[in-house]
């Protein structure tokens, strides 16, 4: 079992959880306990069989208004959300930060009971800030707030989406062996990847990647970190690539793209050292030829679009969590 | 009676008025007489009370087409016409001004035609220059010409949500002191609210702020003006606070924040002064500390939120009232 | 019979018609053929004919999902689109370029792969880059692509609602003298209008416009060109003016837009050389006073909003065509 220390002083897991123990926000994964994701990565399957199947998918968000507040850049992340809610029958507001009344000086927690004061049911945040959307929760009078990715902390729709895209190839989480490479210590993806695969009994998680960009061991205390990238791919029955940042790496000194990939990048000759059955992950968007080498991001063990099409099934399933009556 | 002179040469109940003594177009307050502002609170009132007890609202706007044509910025309007909309129904489409036509050079009014011509049913349109909307108005072929605040003349559906606050919370509008402070002179949300309590028979309308805000008295005739806040206060049932528009104000010569919190920040003390049951409004975004106390616009005489819920149902029977069939 | 050269090397109708010989794609009108042609705007006219019955639009692509890629900013085609599939029952998103993943340094492909995993249907696409959309078409597993408008090569929308417009007042495009004038070097409007009219037989296609904005004539072996816009006007039964595109006009030595006017504008006394009964045409937005005096873009032979009308139809035509299952 690998152990985690908490990110935050007070755990966010008391704030997500109500007193009858039912999801309320989602916030992060850390704490959320094995019974909430699996029931989340079950409903996730079952909507996607619904819609493997050409069956039309149940309206079960009909009468319901999501709000996008997304403070960061991100199409990828809040188009899949927008589906997500809108193919449940949803009503999904994208709020534009640059001419919003925030730009104006109103306080977030203003901007915030002034949308629910409009009958709106959830927030989906992004937000630059760790705690943000833990921030917004507590200020929540009846709408659930859907943590999309905060400063370096959390993005739990990623970790859960990562979760079953693993679950599906390997029919399973325990005892598997989980290589997360590459800017580890920036990536609120590998945070509530590292809470998921532990929660859900993963047998290890090696984080690897040049000693800057690796967190403290501390930090991790149940993970082996090291910056020999073959060592973290040996026998590993699962790699997670992460995505090298330029606008935050381009500040360390002596960076560059050609050195990190001969280090730290992604080749089937690289990939050869994992278990022969082992799946390629990436968050996207990819960089090819930096973190990953492009015949293996298009190759047969990459899973990155089925993360991407998991994704909108775990964000239909934490949605319909969240907002049933 | 409250006497008020015309805000243009040519009123606009001539155009927002067809043949039939039937709502065409909201432009204005002006004029727009009681029978029609009754129907239209009326009417929101409904929408409201079938919400409320967990109904589905009917789809008084399906199949109809209506466009946010904002040419400022404000998303706290723009989403609740959006969310009015399409509540009932309709298909919104939020035109981006930056990248249109009228930035390519595009007349307004030929931008209007092309979007008439593809089947729009109603345009909500924000301007900076007074009279835009009118001027749509009198050009639109078929479709209806929303007023969402244009210059510092009018902001009709404000003037209109304030009207069923303070009937909610009061019962009645005639017979109430109502006062209006802050930048009054350039705030179009006080010449509705001016418009809106004098054709619904308020008792008396105050008028204050410092003398460089405040409107010349023979544009107001009807009104008290004064720069005496407390006197302004005595003995209230309304106190509607305006928001301060730092880019309007700091062009004043010597304007300072605690200077105007000290003489015209509504404060829990310079609440008791009016009327033990006043409710205290505020148009929003809120400017904490500047024109209002953090605990008074949170306190329990503050039906701000109030406003901000009434927004959506008052958006909705404007809509529904000018696309019925 | 008009005579064309291809394009491109490597004809895009080998791209968009599939091995059944159905549209699987819509990248231009060239080499389409009349009977895709046809069915396309009969198709178009019977929704037309729907909707002005006053009868509610079938559902044809409810379920689907469409998205908006434009990479050069346009309201009016990107609005009628998204009109065009949301009351067809499609759900649809605009990518916002600016915040997105391309934006980041992710490849066309990848974004394009990207959204398909999450079960889009179709890509509406805009590039300024002649063919960017048969690039993607390329790549696409199983969505369609649709050329909203690649640089100056194509558009093939826009020359779809032009033949229906023409259709609607002549009865039929066979036979027909079309005047297209301005710049057409640079239009990809005139490219497609003149592929769509050579494969319905018009009879004559006049270029006219300066010298430096016309195309070579081995470019386009079947048409007549000419600088005298009088003789290219004389007895027309069409005639359709193109947009002066400011930014791209300004870098000519010595252009004036008065003596650009004088010269190519069209006048009520120039429009007396067409047939009596000419349609004058323009497909937005136009520059009244530089290519066209505005008694003509507003008189009884302009069919300037006839053609934004038409352009709804066509585009749910070619989408339900497209995206049938």
């Amino acid at each position: 079992m690998i152990n985690l220390q908490p990110t935050f002083r007070e755990p966010m897991s008391a704030i997500q959880i109500d007193e009858h123990g039912r999801l309320r926000h989602l916030l992060t994964l850390e704490n959320l306990g094995r019974a909430h994701i699996d029931a989340l990565l079950d409903r996730a399957a079952a909507l996607r069989a619904t819609v493997r199947a050409g069956s039309a998918l149940p309206p079960l968000l009909a009468g319901r208004t999501v709000v996008n507040l997304f403070f960061e850049p991100s199409t990828r992340t809040r188009t899949s959300f927008e589906l997500a809610a809108r193919r449940l029958g949803a009503l999904v507001v994208n709020f534009d930060i640059g001419s919003s009344s925030t730009s104006k000086g109103e306080s977030l927690e203003d901007t915030l009971a002034t949308l629910e004061a409009m009958d709106s049911d959830a927030f989906v945040v992004r937000h630059k800030e760790n705690g943000t959307p833990a921030r917004l929760a507590a200020h929540a009078r009846r709408a659930a707030i859907l943590n999309a990715g905060d400063g370096n902390h959390a993005h739990p729709t990623q970790g859960l989406l990562d979760l079953l895209t693993i679950r599906d190839r390997k029919g399973r989480i325990d005892g598997l062996k989980v290589a997360i490479c590459g800017d580890v210590k920036h990536s609120r993806v590998a945070r509530s990847d590292i809470h998921g695969l532990a929660a859900l009994d993963a047998a290890e998680i090696r984080l690897c990647g040049p000693a800057a960009l690796l967190p403290a061991q501390e930090d991790v205390p149940g993970c082996r970190i090291t910056s020999d990238f073959d060592a973290a791919l040996d026998a590993a029955d699962v790699v997670i690539m992460l995505r090298i940042q330029k606008e935050r790496i381009e500040h360390l000194p002596g960076f560059d793209e050609a050195e990190y990939f001969a280090r730290y990048g992604l080749t089937r000759a690289r990939l050869a050292r994992a278990r022969p059955d082992a799946v390629v992950m990436h968050p996207g968007p990819i960089n090819r030829g930096i973190e990953i080498a492009p015949d293996v991001a298009d190759g047969t063990q990459s899973v990155i679009l089925d993360q991407v099409a998991n994704g909108i099934f775990v964000r239909m399933a934490v949605l319909a969590e969240l907002l049933q009556r």
